[in-house]
């Protein structure tokens, strides 16, 4: 017999999918360059010419069976020996290559550093607005993900209804800065308030409270935006990178693990991946991926247009009378609907071929996302039907 | 708390990597080249240059953004469709883009199939000699993997025990043809036999056992082997399929799962494939990789090496005196040893540098598997020091 809790899942239908779906098919009648598709986070920039650069030089150049072999279990020793040295470079803790596990994407990543700390029946506390897939990624595992209201007023964390969620239940803090969808950068005074209540609360109860940091959008940081590094408060964190934002490669699946080399623990849960990969199917990224990003792991896309494409609609928004918190990076803004209700909202601008998202799927009613990794001069004309959209509906 | 389970699994020494550890260490005492390393399955001959070209060509001619964007959770549709066509081709029967879903190698494949029909607590049975990670990988999704004991003279199934052993709790059946470690190919009388008995035992049980069909060694057959395709004779079977092997490319985790067409539910599975990834981290495997093996469905490396190979070793070994099934295809080969204890065998044959496998860690002690995928030069020189082994300990 089929898994049923997998058939159910079947008819669940994304909205975020719905969404470009219609964006696609509008497209085909009018024209995708005349669709203001604002639904997917999917990377627009084009990939920097150094990672192309080494995979060629790669192909040409390396025997075959040393460049596609087998990839240790926690990965590419060299790759993790880079991951490292650059880790330690930026943010200054003491990595070494024992705190690196290579991962399929950031997906591949959490569904490492969940198995690592939590046992079925366990609690993740996550923080609202948050990416809609922390759902499956954790309820799948047999550990229960917790949502922590927002604070609309910032999008920083709401302390009171966190502290009154963090029971004895729960192992791990799952946070996302630069965040998906708001597009906030957690202040240090916010991630310093965190690591004090879980130290105590840790102390208070027992055992460890882990920090999972999902991290994809760390180098998409706007000018004079202050973006610390998580580790730095909390010694008993998980970081989880994807290279998928920074290099524009979403579709080679490549990221890491790099448990905080304070932890006491952390050698150990790096080898207790390899050990959780075997049972999931993961058995380490591709070899030649992996080889790749070791040698461009200073090096990004030109992510500059996403800062552009922001200031543009942060404007245009906040003169329209939006209420929006200003992001301090990502390529996402989540401004609060005209209406109580946002999925009316974003249906309502539909017909102006505007494609939003209703921030219900985000944990946070009344809000839409807009995924701006588009052409800044679709962005541009995109600011007229915005316009046109206000006016005519809610003026 | 870190889990348990996993932290146990870190001290517990993989026989075949120790060995594998020992080829190393020995290597750089006397040179590698003179170290006769049967202890890994790690494909030897090169690439098809097809597969090289292909790469190089979509990195220098591709937009970037198209190449390395995000495939879908079930895979690029255009692979997909070429996936089923050349099965269809090759297999007769009717697959369709829809029965295809692409994975990160078998071990992604196989993880995928488990959670497709089993439930913590049922059971999956495989057959000795069977792939030792088959273990974990069963065991970890909270199913048991029960073993049938080998039919030591043909390396085919003992149909006496697997019949005991088929009770209502087992959901599923895993073979692996052609066969590591054994290099068996299963005949059609036993896929026959066994898919009679399946389809008896799933109507009087009154629910669907499924045949999970791992299939990574399927174009290494030799000459005059017959090998028939599994699904032919099993409508609800899974298809599990890896192109490490074929195309000499294992460290780029590339397979997919293909549903039997004539199973009933062969589309709701592949779509629930696209849900059980969002609990273990799979989300598709790289664009690039599944771009490229597209555009080479039906080439293999060079196979014909360990066809040479095996001629060699089973010509020797039988000359020598040990029983020994002639394998089918792979590239190992599986023969008693010539002690009761394969573990002390093997350790006797260290100190000629020949580095080979026990049975135990396959399930059927007092073998020992070699891997023939080296060299047919050492080889040729390994046979020496194969005599002199036996010459000074079993003569």
């Amino acid at each position: 017999m089929l898994v049923q809790k997998y058939k159910d899942m079947l008819s669940g239908k994304s909205v975020i999918r719905e969404l470009s779906e219609f964006a696609t098919a509008r497209g085909q009648e009018i024209g995708y360059e005349n669709v203001f598709d604002y639904s997917l986070g999917n990377p627009s920039v084009p990939v920097p010419k150094e990672f192309t650069d080494a995979m060629v030089q790669m192909l040409s150049e390396m025997g075959t069976n040393a460049l596609h072999g087998y990839s240790p279990s926690l990965g590419i020793t060299s790759v993790r020996e880079a991951v490292a040295a650059s880790l330690e470079r930026r943010f200054g803790l003491p990595y070494r290559k024992e705190h690196i596990f290579m991962a399929v994407g950031a997906a591949g990543a959490l569904a490492h550093a969940f198995r690592l700390v939590t046992e079925p029946g366990d609690e993740i506390l996550t923080f609202a607005p948050y990416f809609p897939e922390y759902g499956p990624y954790v309820n799948l595992t047999g550990a229960v993900l917790k949502v922590v209201p927002p604070d609309t007023e910032t999008f920083q964390i709401h302390f009171e209804k966190f502290e009154e969620m963090l029971t004895e239940k729960v192992m791990a803090v799952l946070i996302n800065t630069p965040n998906n969808p708001s597009g906030v950068v957690y202040s240090a005074e916010t991630l310093q308030r965190l690591a004090d209540i879980l130290r105590r609360k840790s102390q208070e109860y027992g055992h460890t409270i882990y920090l999972i940091s999902d991290e994809p959008y760390r180098e998409i940081v706007f000018e004079g935006v202050d973006a610390p590094c998580v580790s730095a408060f909390y010694d008993n964190s998980i970081m989880c990178y994807s290279f998928s934002k920074s290099l524009s490669i979403p579709g080679e699946r490549i990221g890491y693990v790099a448990v905080n080399p304070n932890c006491k623990d952390a050698e150990t849960m790096v080898n207790m991946c390899g050990q959780i990969s075997r049972g999931i199917g993961h058995n380490c990224p591709p070899s030649i991926i992996q080889l790749a990003v070791a040698k461009v792991l200073d090096k990004t896309a030109d992510l500059g247009v996403y800062e552009t494409n922001m200031q543009l609609l942060y404007q245009e928004l906040t003169e329209l009378g939006f209420t929006c918190v200003k992001p301090g990076g990502t390529f996402y803004i989540f401004p609060k609907a005209l209406e109580e209700d946002a999925k009316e909202f974003c249906r309502k601008a539909l017909k102006y071929d505007l494609v939003l998202v209703p921030g219900d799927t985000f944990g946070a009613p009344g809000y839409f996302r807009m995924a701006y990794c588009i052409d800044t001069e679709k962005v541009k004309r995109s600011l007229a039907a915005l316009r046109r959209f206000v006016k005519e509906n809610y003026a």
